[in-house]
């Protein structure tokens, strides 16, 4: 193609120039158009048309203060011309050192050291190099291998997509880094028939097939374990209690690392700044983003334990990682607003307060005959849609592409929600909104799906 | 450590709890001080006591057109208040369309289809899978490989880090993405004795490396050449003349795609938006980010060809790949807003009239003893230090770190210089400054430089 002039329609500009991530093209190459998004205020976002949605997935599991928030504009502006850029390679600055303090403080245990990334994937990928780096400098060189749970999403570097658990989003990437190992999720909905309705006894089985999948490899050969506190992909699935005790107890007695990670989870969204707090386990190391600063500038991190750090504190010893724009500091001026804000506006109480009456507004979408599980934790939910109630049998993968990519995100889109049908496993709806969100926009939400979700069995 | 109160000074809270990228800590613990960088202007920097620095790295090969910008600031404002995120998965905003059609444009050939990610080493990661699907999908699965030069570094991801040549780096990390492998660099300085002055040759041979090691590997495995244009880590290496063409040559005889790394030197750092159209040639994917927003918000980028576009226009054929915060709203914005700068102050005219100045300036340091070599291209140069400058004998690993880090790191810096000695190859001092700077910088640059060299003799 020669160079089209610039300043064509944006339809036609995109088509043109613009790969969109995890997306399909040939729709908007056949002469369809893709949705432009203008404008955010609060939990509400407008297309390029004025047409207003309800953002249900806060951008990405990202917009947890909401959008348009002018505080958080003036706080980018402010650090951007004072100081837009410096990096962390030897100097420092202000925010980010502001920033590790208040990250600390919020972690549990003696986790206190904070490495600054610039998304979730590369805060994956921080942490399994260090975990390497940690087992060869205790004379442990082939302590490399990594466990992670089936469906589980990790990021995309290829680190992080190792031990991401969808075949589909790897297979034409092979070979990836060597060495990472799957076990069951916690999907009790679809847990083995012998758990009937015992949640505990299914998390504890689940929790000992990480144990069997060290042995399998041999402990000397694995050197951590990546465990999201609620898997988001699969579509929700909280741990059942007991679960992190008890893998807990297995990481201890093996000498392997579990990391929390919390890309999703953190600051707010299950209800505290920690979603390991909102569980009562203690990781070797959190791994965090999008919410950090809302989303308002790109941002991870990193926080690890002081016996972690210690080795680093001597002699040459030197974690050789870093990013350019790790710890940027406009963003970690504006995740300092941010986190200001969640305390000022007491966003995580909101969701403590309110979690229940959100998953029993959604609880009442069980009476369609195609909702078969309504799961989740804080403002974080996962709705199955199911074929059979009764069998709880799934959709076939033609149906599945019918009625999630034909059906249901257009028409939800165009009732106003915007959110995600997603099957990476069986198909589900997620959603979690804005924190500032309550029960009248409850009420909204499950009034758009079940008038979407009444017409979807026809639509198979 | 327990949790110490927050707010205690700044240099304790940066001992606690910050992991500085790429750094020893030990000096750090045993009761030293980082440098705190706390505000920008122009081509100064200013620490947290007040006292000025030029910046004569733009940061990190980032600040291009300089700190303080309050336009750049405002752009990122109204952005964050208007719509401060939404992901490009499926979805789109008028910022990442618009910069999208402009990269595009500046691109070479029929690079015009736009990626983007969070940085430099996403961009990087980004290509390489991209690479890998590629081929699978034309019906080589095994073409996996890579091939990139000694001493370069590409970023620090696991798969970017696998095409990264620096054993240091990467050790600790092992195993890292399998199937990458090593050539030389065009370290003329260094070149075999047989190319005598010979640089033409020289390039010649170096290209036929490349050639070589395709045909070690068999070219129905190698997918890619990752190629800086000039390469930074080892100290500043352009391209000899003819050395693109010959690679260009070669990649398209054994169907191997030519991937020019531009996260450092595009967007005005050699002259132009994109570095290979300084040395004219046109590669099928170019990988950017730094200097991109001029750092003053996060986001790199890779600009693809259309022929490898073309199949994923196409039925459900997706490149299932993405970052949360790649696109960006407010970086995008920022971007445009930074371009803009670029364009209406004419920066790439600016480095193009006074490169050649700013290379006689620093010249004239090779009177001193200790210089053996400067060479670089636009606003990008590396001094290498020798111990011999007859016999072009470098430092032992002992000296290296008494001249670099005990001295010359720290008396730059007391002398008012932010650059960088750097001894990942041979020791050099690497200079990048913002692109708004000219002869009286140049002047002051070399003054700082030679009166702290001078000294460096005795300090071996």
């Amino acid at each position: 193609m020669s160079k089209t002039p610039r300043g064509t329609d944006r339809q036609q500009a995109a088509r043109d120039h613009l790969w969109m991530h995890m997306a399909r093209h040939s729709g908007l190459h056949s002469g369809g158009t893709v949705p432009i998004i203008s404008r955010g205020s609060g939990h509400r976002i407008y297309d390029d048309q004025g047409k207003e949605y309800i953002d249900g997935l806060s951008g990405l599991f990202v917009v947890n203060a909401g959008h348009g928030r002018a505080e958080l504009a003036e706080a980018a502006a402010k650090q951007a011309e004072k100081l837009a850029f410096m990096p962390l390679w030897s100097y420092a600055h202000e925010p980010a050192i502001d920033l590790a303090e208040r990250l600390a403080h919020y972690a549990p245990g003696d986790l206190n050291r904070v490495f600054f990334t610039t998304g979730g994937g590369e805060a994956v990928e921080s942490a399994f190099k260090l975990a390497k780096q940690h087992f060869k400098m205790k004379g442990f060189p082939g302590k490399t291998k990594v466990i992670s749970r089936a469906l589980a999403y990790h990021g995309t570097p290829q680190g992080a997509l190792a031990i991401t658990s969808l075949p589909d989003m790897k297979t034409p990437f092979e070979p990836l880094v060597p060495g990472t190992f799957r076990v069951p999720n916690t999907n009790f909905y679809r847990a083995p028939e012998m758990f009937a309705d015992n949640e505990k006894d299914f998390g504890l089985w689940a929790a000992e097939r990480i144990r069997e999948a060290i042995e399998f490899e041999g402990a000397d050969t694995v050197a951590a374990v990546f465990l999201e506190p609620v898997q988001n992909s699969g579509g929700c699935f909280p741990p059942p209690p007991g679960y992190f005790d008890r893998v807990r107890e297995i990481c201890d007695e093996y000498d392997v690392l579990l990391v929390s990670d919390e890309t999703i989870c953190a600051f707010g969204r299950i209800g505290s700044m920690f979603a390991c707090n909102d569980f009562g386990y203690v990781p070797d190391i959190i791994t965090s983003a999008k919410a950090l600063t809302s989303g308002y500038v790109p941002l991870g991190v990193m926080v690890v334990s002081d016996k972690l750090f210690e080795p680093f504190t001597k002699g040459d010893t030197t974690f050789y990682h870093g990013y350019t724009f790790g710890g940027h500091p406009v963003a970690a001026a504006v995740a300092m607003a941010n986190l200001d804000i969640f305390e000022r506006e007491g966003l995580n109480d909101n969701v403590k307060n309110n979690a229940d009456n959100f998953k029993a507004t959604l609880d009442k979408l069980k009476d369609l005959d195609i909702v078969g599980d309504v799961r989740g934790a804080g403002y974080f939910y996962g709705i199955e849609l199911v074929k059979d109630k009764n069998t709880k049998e799934t959709f076939n993968d033609d149906e599945s592409e019918r009625l999630l990519r034909q059906y249901l995100s257009p028409a939800l889109w165009e009732a106003g929600l915007y959110c995600r049908a997603d099957d990476r496993g069986d198909p589900v709806i997620q959603l979690a909104p804005p924190l500032t969100i309550a029960q009248p926009e409850f009420d909204q939400i499950e009034s758009i799906l079940r008038s979407v979700l009444k017409e979807a069995a026809n639509k198979i």
